[in-house]
């Protein structure tokens, strides 16, 4: 990945330009409706239903919407965090001296066991370049396997808390030259997760089935927010709103509480199901999301309607998402200040509604506790 | 469900009628293509999976494979039983003198709790027509549910066995003349269910990505057969060769067993995890099939195979498919016999080979089970 020093303006002609780049190598992802989902969403919930909620007694709102699914589980490894690494590594090879020095046989390196691992790794790969994945020893065996086997990275195993990782990584860092690419908290990353919402849009305006009209707002999970606040730089000047959506358990929406109490949280611990979304917003994220104001809104959802979201787009959609990928669906579906928003801005023709599904990567293995 | 005697003629040509009075109705399912399946199912199985296997010491077959997945889980209902369903349903409206006797209002009746079910309903409820399903009354509450508050049916219960069934069907037609519609033992149903492997034609026609390739075979599941025969006669006169694919746990592969011996096997008793494929071979399937030779060979897996499979849809292809969709699939990737043949006829060139994908309609409650 390019030094910070030398990466492109965060503007939505440089979500454009990373498309250019990285095209070649990522999956246009589909976008799918399904009238269910859209017939259940314009559905007011009842008051039943609001009891025991923070919106008991409340008249329940009366939104309409149609759903565009951006299916980024259809993404190369099942996520879009394969456009932030396949970016990441385009830019790095553009970067001067770079190569002249070495940098492409002193590789990458990242700490990660997830997503970003695998995206790296492949990108890596795809270019011939070297990638070392440093882990902490209590991660999956099958996960690492694949980064190993499938896609040729090196693993280090490091202790589980995240200075025994940093150390680790500063110790592979210092051995082979490898450049650090974190998993959201830089420019080149952002700029590449923003390009799925590039796609829904050009996607949306081709489509007939839409009738010319447009989408009036993008939903996208938050974790480290680099989709997110790459969502809201692929829509600055769009008239499009962008919304973020956390998982309220064990104060996992620390975006939305420190986008509503104007200071970025800096820490958390969380074990929530939506387990892409435990990390704290990055400060390079926050800059877009909050200080400049990109991001509309934040909303958060309980574990249940986590739940009850990834089993409708299990059971009607047919597709295999993971808990976090749901997380702005369960909004749409569950969070009455989201409904109440899009009622009132709606009216009686609605929104269509963008909702990224960022990932489809679940351990088959554990599925019993997703259901059960 | 139209009187058999007015029925069609079981040719390609009633198949692209039957699509005709359907398109209406049903979805156009996608079809999907993945080079890690074309990969692994293009790579030699080592001598060492094949130990304990019926292939243990032979070499193993290196068939060149590139797989085109007509996806019916993406079907209304989530399965082809939609097809069938509303061909018999337009037949109907079709047949001189059902409405002018009041066929309209008695309705139409099946016995079952799966797929077929769901289906009929379904196409009763758009055409305004009543519509009785009869189940043992030891069914899932969860799918009966949605028969009756989703779709509108009228339920009737049953003791488990088949006679009573059938009686209890018998009870309902005497009470309000409703029509019989079987799940697959029908003309109707065999031309609706051929529609998929229609489309599927047309559609790698279209696909730029087949280079004007063509499908040299095209592989399905078997339980009663209504998809296979179908299949076959949308494939009479085109020179691609039909293939049925069956669990043969328990003794699940009675199609199997019976095109080899020479006889319908009409019996069978398996508790297969493909649980749609439970039922054995119609009679009027058969006829297709086996009598007039319309299906060019039959093959089995065992379950670790079934479940191999699904594992791969599942985690690759990141789409939700029920364990009886995948067992095409489980026949390309480990029966030695069907690969033996693909890379004798197929040699370096290798085959373009369609598979369907039946249906979606998994317990999301009892997936532990599946993957454990």
């Amino acid at each position: 990945m390019a030094d910070p020093s030398t990466t492109p303006p965060l503007t939505r002609a440089s979500v454009q330009a990373a498309l250019k780049l990285i095209e070649p190598y990522v999956h246009k992802t589909p976008v799918l409706t399904n009238r269910t989902l859209d017939r259940l969403a314009s559905t007011p919930r009842t008051a039943a239903e609001l009891e025991g909620t923070e919106w008991a007694g409340r008249t329940p709102a009366k939104p309409v919407l149609r759903f565009w699914f951006k299916c980024e589980n259809f993404q190369k490894i099942g996520a879009f965090k394969a456009r932030g690494a396949f970016h990441a590594i385009e830019r790095l090879k553009q970067e001067s001296g770079w190569a002249e020095n070495g940098g492409r046989e002193k590789g990458v390196v990242t700490h990660s066991s997830g997503n970003h691992a695998q995206a790296l790794s492949l990108a890596a790969q795809t270019s011939s370049i070297p990638c070392h994945i440093v882990s902490p020893s209590n991660s999956s065996p099958p996960k690492l396997a694949a980064v190993r086997d499938t896609y040729g990275a090196a693993l280090t195993f490091s202790g589980p808390t995240h200075p025994e990782r940093e150390a680790a990584t500063a110790q592979v860092i210092a051995a082979t030259g490898a450049r650090f690419v974190p998993p959201y908290d830089h420019p080149d990353i952002v700029l590449g997760q923003g390009t799925a919402a590039l796609e829904l849009q050009s996607q949306l305006a081709a489509d007939t089935a839409a009738g010319g009209r447009a989408l009036k707002g993008i939903i996208t999970p938050c974790g480290g927010g680099g989709l997110l606040s790459g969502t809201a730089l692929a829509c600055e000047g769009t008239g499009i709103a962008v919304f973020g959506a956390e998982p309220s358990f064990e104060g996992a929406d620390d975006a939305r509480r420190g986008y509503y109490a104007g200071k970025r949280v800096e820490a958390v611990r969380t074990t929530t199901i939506a387990d892409g979304l435990r990390t704290p917003v990055g400060e390079i994220p926050w800059g877009i999301i909050y200080e400049r104001r990109l991001v509309r809104g934040m909303y958060s959802v309980g574990e249940d309607d986590i739940r009850r979201a990834l089993r409708l787009v299990w059971e009607r959609m047919k597709i295999v998402v993971e808990p976090s990928a749901v997380v702005g669906l369960a909004v749409a579906l569950y969070n009455e200040d989201f409904r109440a928003m899009v009622e009132q801005e709606g009216g009686e023709e609605g929104w269509d509604l963008g909702v990224v599904f960022s990932g489809g990567n679940v351990d088959l293995n554990a599925l019993g506790n997703l259901f059960a």
